[in-house]
């Protein structure tokens, strides 16, 4: 290890009991490894949705100010007293925050997986990416192919996971083609590449034309828009097209999650042969993922008794399948990397430049087509 | 077969395209009995909510109108235009009405088990039972104790296997006590005094104080009242002492079924250890199984990531049980009809005047308390 690895810059996340959000920089110690870690000189991380959730907890952005140095910047915000009760279990903890990254290593344990180790780039997933150094178990790396860079390696779990989540869900529980909302995002692109290269039917929901343009291009099939007059009859046309029954929303508020649902009925009874006063007995589901909606789900329910609608997490679902099936969808996400699971960034910057306002301001706003990558080591 | 049940009076109900409901009484020939049936003279088959769905559609029964004779009564009412769309697959179909009776078999087919049937007060489902007469096969009748009448035994399938479907649904999902809304019904003191019998925490929600006197009165434990001030307090409390994560919810609209969910997350996260943005990762599930609020479902999203709403149905459930599970359950209605599956009515109505708006302005109202037994053999 280099003399200046021993301690770097981590990004830091407080919700204080007064109601104020402090997001810093704090130069931390860096742990030694023990035998099955390694060190990595974190090179790129980029600001998912599911970081934002703990970077500014509850807070409300619009209030945000911008204090300390420079090199030392530090972000206050208040946190609404409404929203303080859902914050009571991190209060007053400073939090380092970031799923997921890559980088090289630069120091290992003495076990052998972890020599083989030094002096590769590895992709990570585990917290606390945010940050010069990251001392982790070999077991949470994956060895990058070689030419494939820190970048190109960064955004290697969350989004490809979570697509190739929902592709498996879909086997797993009986559906045979499926539905998702925010479809223009980063994720929803690679879950375009992943339907389109195993054949399986996706209806893409977005909420405006120049989205609808983006999926297009790529080769989408069946893309609907939500603000538009004929949505219900076009969301029908492509249910009943692909006869998906599952759908993932990365939306959660609003009366999105039920229109699908009774869209769903209807282009089942389309082939209805006799009246049920209970709807179908085709099981419709859909799993809330994400929140860009933070207000209530409404539910219409317009779409008989055979439904269902539910919360749904990456890491449970992990646990729920077999080491193979993990093992066979990770070799699938390393051989697919630059193809199937590229991701785009808009910009990449460094710890500092991601606490400046201007900044905060783009990527706090969840916006498609907006995406940061952090490199901690940026010079 | 005496002569006078070849033909026997049907109730029936038609909605038309026109927009209007009618009920009428229709006489109509008693089908011959194939090997394996029976032809049953009804005496007792109740109203349940889940009949009244079919008997008035979704009909404004606050324009209904009386007409026809006294013998041959004619109910007729506007359904809203909204609702037009979700009645499309009975149109100009006229229905006959009524889950489930009990009566007394008059004939029989050929088959041995038909003909040892004949005589004997019996209990059916199968629908169609607001009718004098009823052909029916013979697994889909129950041979009642003797000395259990047919008003004791009508009764036998809806309510009992409903409330047994709650709890073998608790134990196959992994949950170990349970929540029941509109807690006071017939069937939710049948829970009562099945939970009290195999010992299983049940906290029962009421909209009343006087509905909380109901249960109190036969020995519920936890019954939480919607109305008060401190509901969500006492409701978290009954939780953490029950440890319920499931629940079986007969409103479905407005915001009960996320409040549960609240609640849950509330008393799961008393013993929390660290900080989970995701909230904790016991499953939280809500049942509807009911509709006594038609509006939207609102779910106010407080509680993590690890839940579910969704549809419960009885014929589902006991399609997925196996045919031993069915058995078992089946003998223990039949060995505890008049104790822990008795129901109470107030009222034995004939066919003609089950279908008086003053009658039906009661039993119509869905109102804890009220429930009818039309006997359409009643002189």
């Amino acid at each position: 290890m280099s003399a200046d690895s021993k301690s770097g810059l981590q990004l830091r996340s407080l919700i204080k009991k007064s109601g104020e959000l402090e997001i810093s920089l704090q130069n931390v110690p860096t742990p030694e490894p023990s035998a099955d870690e390694v060190v990595v000189r974190v090179e790129a991380t980029p600001i998912n949705p599911s970081d934002l959730g703990l970077l500014v907890g509850a807070a409300d952005m619009s209030t945000a100010k911008a204090s300390g140095t420079k090199e030392a910047p530090v972000i206050t915000a208040k946190v609404p007293d409404a929203a303080m009760r859902a914050m009571a279990g991190r209060l007053d903890q400073s939090m380092p925050v970031g799923n997921e990254g890559a980088g090289v290593v630069v120091k290992t344990g003495s076990s052998d997986a972890a020599k083989a180790l030094m002096g590769k780039t590895v992709s990570m997933i585990g917290g606390a990416m945010y940050a010069q150094y990251r001392t982790i178990k070999v077991s949470d790396c994956m060895e990058l192919p070689a030419g494939t860079t820190a970048a190109e390696g960064a955004s290697w779990f969350v989004n490809p996971f979570t697509a190739l989540g929902m592709t498996e869900t879909m086997r797993r529980e009986g559906h045979k083609a499926l539905v998702h909302t925010a479809a223009a995002s980063n994720l929803g692109q690679m879950l375009n590449r992943i339907c389109l290269k195993d054949g399986i039917g996706l209806v893409n929901i977005v909420r405006k034309a120049a989205q609808a343009e983006i999926l297009q291009k790529i080769g989408a099939k069946y893309v609907v828009d939500s603000s538009s007059p004929t949505f219900m009859d076009d969301l029908t046309n492509a249910l009943a097209e692909t006869g998906a029954t599952i759908a993932f929303d990365a939306i959660g508020g609003g009366k999105l999650a039920g229109q699908i649902l009774t869209c769903m009925e209807a282009a089942i009874n389309r082939d209805a042969k006799a009246y049920s006063r209970y709807g179908s007995n085709v099981h419709k589901q859909v799993y809330i993922y994400g929140m860009l909606d933070p207000g209530p789900t409404e539910l219409y329910r317009s779409f008989g008794m055979t439904w269902g609608v539910g919360g749904w997490l990456l890491f449970p679902f992990l646990m729920k399948i077999s080491g193979d099936d993990r093992k066979r969808l990770r070799e699938r996400v390393a051989n697919e990397l630059k193809t199937t699971f590229a991701s785009h960034y808009t910009q990449v910057v460094s710890l500092q430049e991601a606490l400046q306002l201007s900044n905060l301001a783009v990527y706090g706003k969840r916006a498609t087509g907006e995406k940061f990558l952090i490199n901690p080591n940026k010079i």
